[in-house]
């Protein structure tokens, strides 16, 4: 109820915060004799880690998951799995000089108000470290869901966009450049951007597609948790989220019904798929793909005017190891969420239909 | 689970199909003492209803809300209060000539797959007939929430866009012209392009802006449940709805963070507000506001292919009385989701701070 | 949240005050494809139904189910349940003489505690009148679980007990005596018993105990959601419950461990059944049986003390038709709760194990 | 919803089998704000551990808590709080020649079948060493609801009971014998009736009484989720329980109305308090009590037959260190769990009446 777990019947619940011991979660429902493929989640979790190429903060952390249940002979037990993360980076540094800043657009303000006190060492609770769980039950969920394909990729970086429709890209090559924008052409412009956004102590923001295949027709739930409300309620919950659209989305407003149907052919398989795989809030078997905003990283290498405890408006500047764009680290996170998204409903569906 | 129910603490739980004897539903939450106001209650439902203008359906459905339980001597019990709206408009006439049919863009395919049968008289479970409760348990939840300010208004048809910000905007204006766009001569544009696209027999989709003012700080909470998290997946739960985006949204993504930080007050209020009043998942104090696509109605007035249950494409041409755009009619509908987001964080929030 | 809500995936929501125009409920989460018996439905309300017999309040309600919603051409449709059952015999009377009178042992004092008011008509949200909802959503549980044999029946009444073990009696002369005692001869003296407690204006209690039959293995949930900890919850919430044990028992703690295990057969059943057919929270196959222990109702006719708003301690009379012993027409509530759990973990069973 | 959770708002979260790595728990909802004494909280996992006393069992297990995050600088953040406690004492020896053997009255065989394998080096996790979690938790939900006092003691071992009504003992003297008993004669005879039946290789069953004193009026909710149901859930999760009676319980089925009904005092107190502290699921500010039946430990170090895989039954006897009467070390387990529903009644009374 206070916010820290996601999902129904596959369910990940999280603790943690930056500069605390550990991070860590507990994945409750995941089902029996689910064979787990630890390299594969170590994987997963090097794509998001800090460290690993120029583009990204040069913070170094191991992020190594520790199992200490619910996985016995190399299999899941149906038991809940319990996982923990050192933070083996934690600098032991004084943060007292930030203990009452309120810094502009992060969370500091607003958790203080809340909660009447903050864990000040980085961003407590609220930094995008916690992700890292997610990328965890993530990796498992896509294990569950083997059939199903999950492929997200960086589409925008500042205004530079990937034009091509996601049809005629190779996610093989997302993995083989920094941005992780699977056309070659666009992710050099794109990395080309943040360097130069590196250079002036900015930061940018950009969008991530994505795409979900092989999806069986019938996942989903009537009325208010609709596939893509439950889609678009995990992105928006991803640090740095300002918007969701899926299918035809924003376009889509501006067209007409005309123009906007898909058509059916004799398979139940659509001709178009400006739906974005789902109907009335159930996949109809097509593509679901799905597009997200992300803004630009709030912390900036320039001097910026903060806000104090005693209600003084102070000159600040951002230091150390931060990301100038969230977006490539952030590829992983998205298709982590919408596995477990798609866990959840697969599991729903079972028990709707199945004898036992 | 199934999906037939929003929120955790003020919760609202909706039944019923559109050619069914009623739809209802049961508010369970909403804590006593508050005083109701009926006709306001009716007032939401004649906004949301249909024949209420030239530009929306010609149908007509008394749309009488019967309150049964919860309510005594005029105030809030704090037991759940039920509700149920009769349907007195469904025609008597056969359905059966589209009882086979899944007309393009629908639902009829998906539910039918997903359930194995359905109810095939108008859309069922499926139709947006189902907001109508939604729009009840929003007016108590408004009555609740009697600080909070929440105005939606239509900000696009088609291609024309309410070019004014929000605060140069009078929503007092809202009600005063059919397509419920505040500023009036864009609101004339966007009737004649709803009236020209009724010609054709054709519809249009548009987007909704939603502003909710006078909010206490620190309300959401952390992680998977921010404030901006549930408003999405309320919004996307909406039926039409294609995307969410609030604060700077999908523009945010092409920003730079210096650019892009909203810098603060002594008194905690920000310069700007890119942010959408919401830090971290939680209420800073400012203005949420956010934007909601809405596709065009798939019910168009021209022919069309269907598919039938023999896997036959047939052609097929809506007909009778429906919304050349469902723009206008949504507008107390994102309302009322807003206002139901709002009071289960309230009541949320009420919990982690107070003594008893 | 509220506690009007119970099960997780066969889900029952209920609504209404005793007094109110209309008591109602909404399953939500029941599966499609259920042929519904309505006259089964009716048959078990009246079995609950006040005025069916000489030793139960001559009160007379119709108790008709109207069925709004997720029926459709006999079946279920998948969506949401609606039902109401509309109160006809609220006598119409002034109850202004009770408004301001806290009766011994009833609920009126803690509600309007708690709430700040109450629906002083009768007991309003607390009037047992809310099971006769249960006992619709349980009727609707047991067609979907037509494996199961669910067979409750009173086998106390004061100090009167039903001596033969479960295995000794034949249920279908449960519904052959008005105490619902499969025993022919301790039937009788439980009716003589009640006889002579009503003509004194007072009341009695008595237990029941339920066995449910044909139980398949693994139905239950680890830990916390143990299967006989939900049939504990729901038996408990049931008016007038002030206990609950299941298998051995109390009895169960004064034996030893050598006479308490029960053996294994070669195919998995047991010699003997201490454990009540749960063992770690999860279904063996072997019968469910557990007894629940109801209080005297707390309205006698016989003069009493009780306070008033005004903190004074008055004198007076329960009057009218009222149950001398509950027990005889909670047999019903009781199956219908155990139905109402056994759906649920059916439903969560079969999540766990099947392909989709 | 896999079961591994308990409470709505101060919600517990718990991981971990008997021979894993580690068990540990999450805890959300805990407001922000209590200081929390580290010590106390070791306290009660003492009195939870094996090898305490020469009646229990003589495994050794440090049972230190580690704290991975939530707490800050001594007091709760708000935020989820992690913990863990690693298993120090798995015997590292070969589990196999049980492995394939269900133990009598052991969850061994309804696991494998539900899960279709299990951890079979001990309990996994049907053993009661996940209890520990759920006194941490406990622990930090009696250090929120400070004026509350809750004292569980044991009140009777196979045959002897303590005859002493609760309100004549004194709660300070329950931790001055092994047993748990706060009458020193009849906690003698307990402890000389569990050495008896240790010295048989046998074991005992036995009950507990907890008293819950200083409760407001108000917790509680209605109908399903009445404050006793949710109480009677809580004890019947706990491992070996077998009953639950509050109040009168049992006893009360045998009485008459007259006799039964707690008439009251003009302060809104009662006379008398056969009620148990609740009504109509409700608490009414007297004391609440509640008794919890155990039955005796399946694992006996005498001959037993047991099933394997095969369907062979095979001679087996118990062996190593176990409890002969679970009793003593369940009474810091029946406190907690009540700590927990009460943490979460009062969380959900906050948010019912206080304006924010």
């Amino acid at each position: 109820m206070a916010g820290n777990s996601f999902g129904k019947l596959f369910k990940l619940i999280t603790f943690g915060e930056s500069h605390g011991k550990a991070i860590g979660g507990i994945i409750d429902g995941c089902p029996a004799g689910i064979t787990i493929d630890f390299e594969a989640i170590q994987n997963e979790m090097n794509r998001r880690k800090p460290g690993q190429s120029k583009i990204v903060t040069q913070r170094k952390e191991a992020d190594e998951v520790e199992f200490y249940s619910g996985i016995f002979e190399g299999q899941t037990t149906g038991t809940p799995i319990g996982f923990v993360i050192h933070n083996t980076n934690q600098k032991s540094k004084d943060y007292s000089h930030i203990k009452d800043v309120y810094r502009p657009s992060h969370a500091d303000y607003t958790y203080e108000k809340k909660y009447g006190r903050r864990d000040y060492r980085g961003g407590g609770r609220s930094s995008a470290r916690e992700t890292a769980c997610r990328v965890v039950a993530g990796a498992i969920a896509k294990q569950m869901l083997s059939e199903l394909k999950i492929n997200a990729y960086t589409s925008s970086v500042g205004d530079i966009f990937c034009e091509k429709p996601y049809q005629d890209l190779d996610f093989s090559k997302t993995e083989t450049n920094a941005i992780r924008c699977p056309d070659d052409a666009t992710a050099e412009k794109m990395i080309s951007k943040v360097q130069e956004i590196k250079k002036q102590g900015d930061t940018v923001g950009g969008t991530i597609t994505c795409v979900i295949q092989n999806v069986p027709v019938g996942l989903g739930e009537p009325v208010f948790d609709k596939l893509h409300a439950e889609l678009g309620k995990a992105m928006l919950s991803i640090n740095a989220v300002k918007g969701f659209e899926y299918g035809s989305g924003f376009c889509g407003a501006r067209m007409k019904g005309s123009e906007h149907n898909d058509l059916f052919n004799d398979d139940g398989t659509t001709k178009t798929n400006l739906s974005g795989g789902v109907q009335g809030g159930i996949s109809n078997g097509m593509d679901i793909y799905f597009r997200v905003a992300f803004k630009p990283v709030a912390t900036v290498l320039q001097k910026q005017d903060a806000l104090n405890s005693d209600g003084d408006i102070i000159e600040m500047q951002g230091k150390g190891r931060h990301d100038p764009c969230v977006v490539p680290r952030a590829v992983p996170i998205v298709e982590a969420m919408a596995a477990l998204v798609m866990a959840d409903y697969v599991l729903l569906r079972r028990q709707e239909t199945k004898d036992w």
